[in-house]
C-alpha cells in the first residue's frame, strides 16, 4: 500500500508557533490553516467559486461523515465517485468521523462497546454508527484525511468519566485504524470512483480526549500515538468547559504532540482562540462560528464581534471592519447589511459568511507570514490588543 | 432643466423585433433586455459582483419603491445618498412606481380619485400612497428611470372596469408627470445625495393599461403619448388574463408605440414569453421568475422548465440544462442540486437563480444577435422547439 500523501513537513517555527506545509494530492496545503466547515456537502452560504478566490483561498475544507452518511447517503455520493465529484469540489478535504454528531445527540444516542446506536434527526430512522461503518463511510466519501471514530466527554467529566471515554476512544482508535486499512485493501482497481482512493492512500487522524484532565490526556496521546495515525487531533474541547482549561489542555498537550505530524484542534473556535492555541503549538482548525454566526447576525472584526441586528447601524455608513480589504467590506455598508437582514434577505447570510470567512482566513494568512518572519509574539499582541479595543 | 439622459435608439430591425441602445449616465444598456428584479435593494439570492460578471453582465436592474419605502424607509436610503449609494450597484436601475404592489395587496387596500390607501405588509400601520407621493419617493431613490403611477384592472375586466381603470391611471400619470417635474426642480445643488439627479434628469416612462380591450389599450396609449413619456410601458399583463390575450394586447399596441422610445413590458414572463414578445416590437422586461422559482426548486432550461425535487434527479450526474455554460452548469450535477435542496440548502437557491438568471440573460443576448444579424426569425423557431422537445 501506498505511503499517505498527506505528509507534513514544519518550516519555520517561532516560540510554540510553527509554519508548515501539508502536502495533499489536491495540493499544499500552508499551516496553521484554517479549515471552513461543509457539513452537507456546501459550505452554507458561500459558492466554491468563493471560497477558491484569491481573497479567500480556503485550501481544505471539512465534511460531516454523520450528515452526509444520513443524506443524501453513500450510494448516491459513489454513484457520482466520490464526495469530491459529488459536490464539485477539487481541493482538499478532511471528513469527521461522526462521532461527535452523534455523540452532540444526548438523550437521542446510545452508546456501546459496539458502537453508538442513534435516531437520525431527518426521518427518525434507527441508524448504528461504529468504528467499522465510519471508516466504510469515510473512505466512500474519499476526502485526503479521515478521522478515527472517537467518544467525547464532557467538557466538566469527572476523572471517572474522562477515563471512560479515553479507555473507549482508544479501543475505537485501534478498531478504526484496523478498519481503515481493511477498506483501502478491499478497494477495487475496477471502481473508477475507488482509483484516486487507492493511487493515494487516505490519511487517517487519531483523537485524543480526556476532558480537562491533563494526566488522562497525556495517556490518550501516548497511547494513541502507539497505535499510530498521519496525524492527531485535540478532541473534546470548546464543549462546555471554562475557557482557560481549554488552553491548559492545550498549552500542555500540543507540545508533546509529534513535531514530524500534523496538530488539529478540532471545532475551534473565535479568531483569538485561533491565535492562541497556534501560539502553543496548533497547526489545524475547523469550526462553524465564521458560518453559523453570520447567518445569525454577525459579524467578527479586527475590534471584536458586531452585532448587525442592533439599531445603532440603522445610518452607519461604514463597512462591516474598517480594516477589512474583502469584497464585502469594500462594497457594502453596515446600513445596508443591516437593512438585508432585519429584510429577511438572503443576501444579509452570504454577506456576513463571506466577510467571517475572509476575516478567518486571512488571520491565518498573517499567523503564517508572521511566524515565518519570527514576528509571531508582536503579531499576537497587536491582534489581541486591537481585538479588545472594541468597534468605533 | 436637463434632458433626460436616458435616450433610447433603435438600431437594427428584423420584423416587429428590433435591436436598440438605450443611453443613460451609468453606461449603454443594449436592447431588448431583461432586468433582474431587485426588490427590498438586493436580486434576492445572487450577488452584484455575479450580476457584473461577464457571464451575467446584467446592465440594469429594477426597484420595488413600495418595499424600499416601507423598510428601510427613505429616510434611510437619503442617509446613504440614494439607492444606487446604499445598495453598493453602480449600474443603471429602473423603479417601480409601487401602484402595482399596493394593487396587488386586494382587501388590504382602498383606491380613491387620491391615491391609494393600504396596510403595510410588514407592520400593519396605515399607509397612503399617490402619484405625489410615488414621485417624491422614486426621485429620492434615484433611479435613472422612474414609473408613472398607475392602477391595474384585473386580467379579465369587464370593458367598464377597464374604462374606469384607464382613466383613472390617465389622471394619475398626468398627476405624476406634473409632480415629477416639481421634484425634479425642487432638487438642491447644495445636496450631495441629489447633485446626480439634477444633473442627469430622472426619466419618467408612462403606462398604458385597458386590460384585454384593444380599443381601450389604443386609447390608452394615444393619450398617455399626449402627455408625453421618456419611454412607455405596457402594464397590466400577466395578472390572471389568458396566454392568447396578452399576445394579443402585444401585438396590436407594441408597433403603435414610438418607434423612438423604448417600450416595456411590466411583469413578464417566461423565456418563450420574452422571445414572443419581442417578436412584436418589445424592448425591455422585468420578471421575478427566474429567481423566485430558483428558491422554488425550478430551473429553466433550453429544453423547458425542471423541477429539482423530482427524484428521477436523485442520482443524475448531468448538469441542470446540457447547453448551458454557466457557471453552475460547468461545476455541478442535478444529484448535487436537489441534494442541497432536499436538505434545505441555502445554495440550492443560490445556485438555482444563478443559472435561471444566466438562462434569461443569455437569451436575452442571443435574441440581440439574432436581430443584428437578421436571423431572428430563425433564431425564434429553433429557440421554441427546443424548449418545447422536452428534457432528457
Amino acid at each position: 500500500m501506498n505511503q499517505a500523501t498527506c505528509s507534513f513537513d514544519p518550516i519555520a517555527v517561532d516560540g510554540e508557533a510553527r509554519a508548515g506545509a501539508l502536502t495533499t494530492r489536491r495540493g499544499v496545503i500552508e499551516t496553521p490553516v484554517f479549515m471552513p466547515v461543509g457539513t452537507a456537502g456546501t459550505v452554507k452560504g458561500i459558492r466554491f467559486e468563493e471560497l477558491e478566490s484569491e481573497e479567500l483561498d480556503a485550501r481544505i475544507i471539512l465534511g460531516n461523515t454523520y450528515h452526509l452518511w444520513l443524506r443524501p447517503g453513500i450510494e448516491t455520493i459513489k454513484a457520482a465517485g466520490g464526495l469530491h465529484k459529488f459536490i464539485g469540489w477539487n481541493r482538499a478535504m478532511l471528513t469527521d468521523s461522526g462521532g461527535f454528531q452523534v455523540w452532540s445527540l444526548g438523550a437521542l444516542r446510545k452508546i456501546t462497546e459496539a458502537g453508538t446506536e442513534f435516531r437520525s434527526h431527518i426521518d427518525g430512522s434507527l441508524r448504528f454508527l461504529s468504528p467499522e461503518v465510519s471508516m466504510e463511510v469515510q473512505t466512500a466519501l474519499g476526502a485526503e484525511i479521515a478521522m478515527a471514530f472517537d467518544e467525547c466527554a464532557p467538557g466538566e467529566a469527572t476523572p471517572e468519566d474522562a477515563r471512560r471515554s479515553i479507555e473507549l476512544t482508544l479501543r475505537w482508535a485501534k478498531r478504526s485504524k484496523d478498519a481503515h486499512v481493511a477498506q483501502l485493501l478491499n478497494l477495487r482497481p475496477d471502481d473508477e470512483s475507488q482509483t484516486d482512493s487507492l493511487r493515494y492512500r487516505q490519511a487517517l487522524f487519531g483523537i485524543i480526549q480526556g476532558a480537562g484532565h491533563l494526566d488522562l490526556r497525556r495517556e490518550s496521546l501516548e497511547r494513541t500515538l502507539e497505535i499510530g495515525f498521519d496525524g492527531y487531533a485535540i478532541g473534546g474541547l470548546s464543549v462546555g468547559e471554562e475557557k482557560h482549561v481549554m488552553m491548559d489542555v492545550i498549552e500542555d498537550i500540543a507540545p508533546r504532540m509529534p513535531v514530524e505530524a500534523p496538530r488539529y484542534l478540532m471545532g475551534v473556535g473565535t479568531p483569538e482562540d485561533l491565535v492562541e492555541a497556534v501560539a502553543r503549538g496548533v497547526d489545524m482548525f475547523d469550526c462553524v462560528l465564521p458560518t453559523r454566526n453570520g447567518r445569525n447576525g454577525q459579524a467578527f472584526t479586527s475590534r471584536g464581534k458586531l452585532n448587525i441586528k442592533n439599531a445603532r447601524y440603522a445610518l452607519d455608513q461604514s463597512p462591516l471592519d474598517e480594516s477589512c480589504n474583502c469584497s464585502v467590506c469594500r462594497r457594502h455598508t453596515r446600513a445596508f447589511i443591516r437593512h438585508l437582514y432585519q429584510s429577511g434577505e438572503m443576501l444579509a447570510s452570504i454577506l456576513l459568511t463571506h466577510h467571517n470567512l475572509a476575516f478567518f482566513l486571512d488571520t491565518m494568512k498573517r499567523v503564517r507570514q508572521a511566524i515565518r518572519s519570527g514576528q509571531f509574539a508582536k503579531f499576537r499582541r497587536e491582534f489581541t490588543e486591537q481585538l479588545h479595543c472594541g468597534l468605533e
